[in-house]
């Protein structure tokens, strides 16, 4: 028997998955790649969803996967492709977020002030290349955008890329949201290049008969956003855990044990622009969501009253609340929170050990979610007619929704304990 | 063992489906809705999505199951709601659609000209209560939306009853359109009645956090007509069957011979007053796909040509082309292209015997489609707010996109010969 | 853009179905291919699994995808297969049952006694030779077992063909049995030829890994087969229909009017050997369930009381009963059951004209199903093990239960009327 | 509104689990229920299934909800069944498996020599009922068996219970092995108490129409444990934690610090008598993957050469080598692998640092998995027929195959380095 050239893994989502032997199959192999692993692609999302345990791993080889449906689609339709242009975009769309850390998007700016995963992405592709010399290149010049035929880079990085089709079929799967659910494929098989030379003007293009696929496409990713990634129980966990980092931060050396890796980012502030260093490196590709979760119940033992019990809430999901308001919160109002507040916490004995007062900013947070489903600007999605015409997907004339959907939508919340009192009685 | 109260069937869209014993059973074993086993959910649709052979059989039971589901959760959320009114419900919701006669829609007002299904479903109600005695009276009440508790005609009919949002989530599921896929239990868990007590004033609503998921709803079923219920190919199929049956009353008594009761409706002029006449009734209710198939598979073999062409088209699914336009053919456009029809038909001897010429009318139409998402008239769909205030869907802030889905979309089309040739080398 | 090289269809159970451009999608075309669509797949099946109303045509396409699946898998592992083998293997997969009448296995012997759908099948094909010169020759001898490389034919025909495959799971998918669902992906996917140079020794071969999938669908097809196909109502749903055309038969001239392709049938004894002559196969291409349902309507208002009461009750699906029993019925019992039918027909004056007497076999009958899960002759299924060595699945240690499950099991059945009362009080 | 009776959660796989408000509710918010999101249902499966990332928390609710499910099929069977009984017994199937510990089964014997982790869900069942006085005496009863309709337990600890019919279910789902899906509800739908009466004879029994979907159960059962749960890589995993825990006791004081709870066991030998004790039970109620995971990442850096590889090994998925046998491996290949293990140690610089020398035994072991999947022993699967009448599954007739299926298969198995170069040249 030959040797097989993939091997084949099994995922609930789009049934088995193939990985080409060679440099994919490497790839799959490192320790940068496996740690994705430890992380879940829907941050403190599993304390909301309980089936929304997946890591980043099946989405990185989910994209992967949907990456090489697309461009079979395309070889299809007449768009000639490389070998070698197969596996560099294929090995772009397995990378691109090999970069995050510890739940995601949660503690991206909380770790390393002003972090991006996109620029440690970047970094990791860097060392990844060293490793594999000569045989990242192509796949590096496709995630910058700086190689000679753009719409491999779209189908990696654009608003209807295989990133967005892959993590919103996997996250409506994984959270039993049905009606999350993406025509993946039929958007896949109505894409084409366009013009179909494949030159520097030519672009990745959607049939007409795929438009109605897209616009559902959009739809449910914005009801994702509202009724998953931005749901109140989310944001309240994503806030627990951010008042404890900034509590940690603020306890500096008084701050109790945590893993050593986290320890690393706990006792220096690492400089975005440190993050190729290899000591950096080499601890922020240790880190993952057990950090994380050892050092909470670890610091729910803490002296610090406040860091224990916002370390015990959220390892025991004894979340606060998060209320929507159709406008911000009024000064007034955020003043009467704010008593409120400090009142719950002299009651609870949540003090901070210096002043012996109540800071009531771990525990009350006035804050805002915004989405924009569709951002139109310049072209898109682009639509392609029959006659080979492209159009921006918000001016095809059935499409008047999407130019309704571009309106960003910005939703301001509380977060605040549960049982508060209000001393006016207003509720919120 | 005690009797059980239902009857259990299988139902690959929603799992099981408990019929309870009694008059609900009853109902389903009387021959005018085991008849709906032998009329297709989509008409034509099977020709062009082969998985779509699907009944109105099934819809019948799955829009009642989804009627009893709504009604429990709103009971669950403090409605009282009595046994009488349960079975009658779900008694409207079965017999909804009864009425509809072959191919559902497609041959509606072909058969009898000015014919509406729905009136045709209350002549049948009338019919079964009067082999039920007193045990219809409140279903029909309801059907009629002439009970004192509106609300549950609100289930039955309405922009987001249980007949759509069967009838959505079945014919994505059979068709495979996986977009199209409706988050049914969301919708009904997230239904209320507002206010509770169930007056005359109160009315079904939809809890805010069930928003996007009915945005959701009017989207895919937006999807659905243009991607399925309006698909070019369905279109063309509805469009022979229609000049099939123009032709078989043009040729009058010199038509060949078709099933009994299809001919009693050939054979006569029958009217939508009509409709409750004992012979009527009759042969309507023993009237279904098999006897459309069976006769054009005998008028396949006529002697006039243009019948026995079209009936074998549709026999052998070898249609015609429609090709959607963007505007209105013109009538220089629509005098080119019937007299490129009339070559075509020449060239075939697709002539009308008694003149010896071609009359292009069977093979050509100039039609339109449109389909409008959502009409926002008055208080379709309420969305209730955590104060209890009721909202129309469109009003909500967020939901912006409603407003434009709202706008009626109209899409011009050419029914015409795949193969015609154009006298100017103009092309459609 | 280039011509796509396949027509996509959508397809709910396999997602979407890829027909090729050429021979193939001009066989899907033809008229007999298209007729299949009007068969349903399980017969009288949709009548007791309201979901089951698919047709053969669906089955035909599902079952040719799946060979190419599976045709790609074994040239992954270094079986060189050539275009015409694919072209080929594919056509008969397709065209394999395309000789079922009406009702698929229900009325097959009694339209044509002695007839067996296969025998059709391969006389379509001959006929399609004929329209296709020179292009099915490789897919008829494959078809045929007659070609060089029987594992061609191993994957039309075999206990693992993909015939078994797709209606297994096709099945399963529209009866809403779920346990009924093959691992259809991961058999293919452990397919092999072996030995891999595909001589004439070498055979399509499982691998070890494989044997547990294997053994999983040995047992879904035989809870398929009792749950399913060998349900108590599709029995007594067959037993109806095939009373009816006996008594059909009997009646003879005297028989009321059926649709003229079923009427051809009816009036004449058509012999096996005569399935190629042209008038024969006209008339029956041109025969589909619809025939058999129009004339049934038709029928139950014939003058014969016992062919209206039957025809009646099918259409109506007001069924007798089928009760399986542990052993055969007893003489003595039959003899109970006799006369008590025959009262029974009696009080519904359910008389013969001729003689004003009962006749229960009409109503009565003595029956058995039988159903062997696997059958171990020879090399049925082959498991290859890491050495390269070929074991039959039932001589692998671990699939004992195989051998268990290749003992025929046999049930017998009585047909009767639900409401019968026995003389002596003993019930069924 | 009334305030709703359920929380309802989403689960992707039973769509909606709904949790009543007051005690489940409250138990669900325990810390003890809630550290099982933090325990991998599969142990060390999803380095092998990659979408097998889900927790021990969903199984618990899954259930819980398919023991009300059952209750809800028994009571509409005739069976009375009080609010309390069914509270009691949704509890104790929420807490049945609430004992587990870090990576489910793998490390249950390493980290407490001879415990079981039932025994310590029965510890924090008592622990619960101090907090919950008085309100969890049934559920309590139930689950040790001691109350007197014993029909209960069986729902919660039998050969087909929910414990089992949920986790088939969810592994199935999460694993993406579909051939692994079990007919849940239709086996729930055919259980009834028999006699109905409910004393203490009386017992859960399915009526013989469910018959087959039992042995499919039964089917899928034993393949999920040898295509999943006995997965080499899985065992090979397994193994290298194993070694791992093996090697950190060995090493003693001289050992690298682990997270602070791991620590707690690492530093003394718990003995299983002890597990009620306080400060045992504080420890192993914060102790869960995380703490194995984060100590891991740190020993992959120790200065024990063997530790640090195999830690390395585990976190990075570089497995070593799980090979089947079809007989136990001889003493003389045992002697050369051994021979060979030591030296690749050697090569690797593997070495013992006290001894210089190199000790196979952490990377070769001898060993076995067995499976058995049914034992008929008594009245294991009791089915009851027509006639109310019980028999055990196994000696239905025409479930031959249930008694092949219940002798236990044992397979033979060398975990070893992967590439292993032997002395003779022979091969696993």
């Amino acid at each position: 028997m030959r040797v097989p050239e993939f091997k084949i893994m099994s995922d609930p989502v789009h049934g088995f998955v193939s990985v080409p032997h060679g440099l994919l199959y490497d790839l799959v192999q490192t320790p940068e790649v496996q740690r994705l692993r430890r992380i879940r692609q829907l941050g403190v999302g599993y304390l909301v969803f309980p089936g929304a345990e997946h890591s980043r791993f099946g989405h990185a080889l989910g994209a992967m996967a949907l990456t090489r449906d697309a461009l079979r689609e395309l070889m299809d339709k007449g768009t000639p492709i490389s070998h070698d242009e197969i596996e560099g975009t294929m090995a772009a769309a397995l990378l691109h977020d090999v970069g995050h850390g510890p739940f995601s998007h949660t503690l991206e700016r909380d770790l390393i002030p002003g972090f991006a995963h996109e620029d440690m992405s970047r970094v990791v592709m860097d060392r990844l290349r060293e490793r594999f010399p000569g045989r990242l290149d192509l796949a590096i010049k496709i995630f910058d955008n700086a190689y000679e035929r753009p719409f491999f880079h779209q189908l990696i990085s654009s608003q209807i890329d295989m990133d967005r089709l892959d993590y919103l079929r996997r996250d409506a799967f994984y959270t039993g949201v049905s009606e999350g659910v993406v025509g993946v494929n039929r958007i896949i098989k109505t894409m084409l290049v366009s013009p179909v030379e494949g030159g520097p003007d030519s672009r990745i293009a959607i049939q007409a008969k795929g438009a109605y696929a897209v616009e559902n496409f959009i739809v449910a990713r914005r009801l994702m956003y509202w009724q998953v990634y931005l749901h109140r129980a989310v944001i309240a966990g994503d806030h627990i855990l951010r008042s404890i980092f900034r509590r940690v931060r603020v306890l500096g050396s008084d701050a109790p044990d945590a893993s050593p890796n986290l320890m690393f980012f706990l006792q220096r502030d690492v400089d975005p622009t440190q993050i190729a260093d290899p000591d950096v490196y080499r601890h922020y590709c240790d880190l993952d969501d057990t950090d994380i979760l050892v050092s909470l119940k670890t610091w729910k033992h803490a002296a610090d009253p406040i860091l224990a019990d916002l370390s015990r809430r959220f390892i025991d999901r004894d979340f606060l609340r998060v209320e929507f308001k159709s406008e911000e919160t009024s000064v007034a109002e955020q003043d009467q929170l704010r008593e409120a507040t400090e009142n719950w916490m002299r009651q609870r004995s949540l003090l901070v050990p210096e002043t012996n007062l109540p800071d009531p900013s771990y525990y009350l947070t006035f804050g805002h979610s915004s989405h924009e489903a569709y951002v139109p600007k310049g072209m898109q999605i682009a639509i392609v007619d029959r006659a080979g015409d492209l159009h921006e997907l918000s001016e095809i004339p059935e499409m008047t929704a999407i130019a309704a959907l571009s309106v960003p939508i910005t939703k301001h919340y509380v977060f605040a304990p549960k049982d508060l009192t209000y001393p006016s009685g207003s509720s919120i």
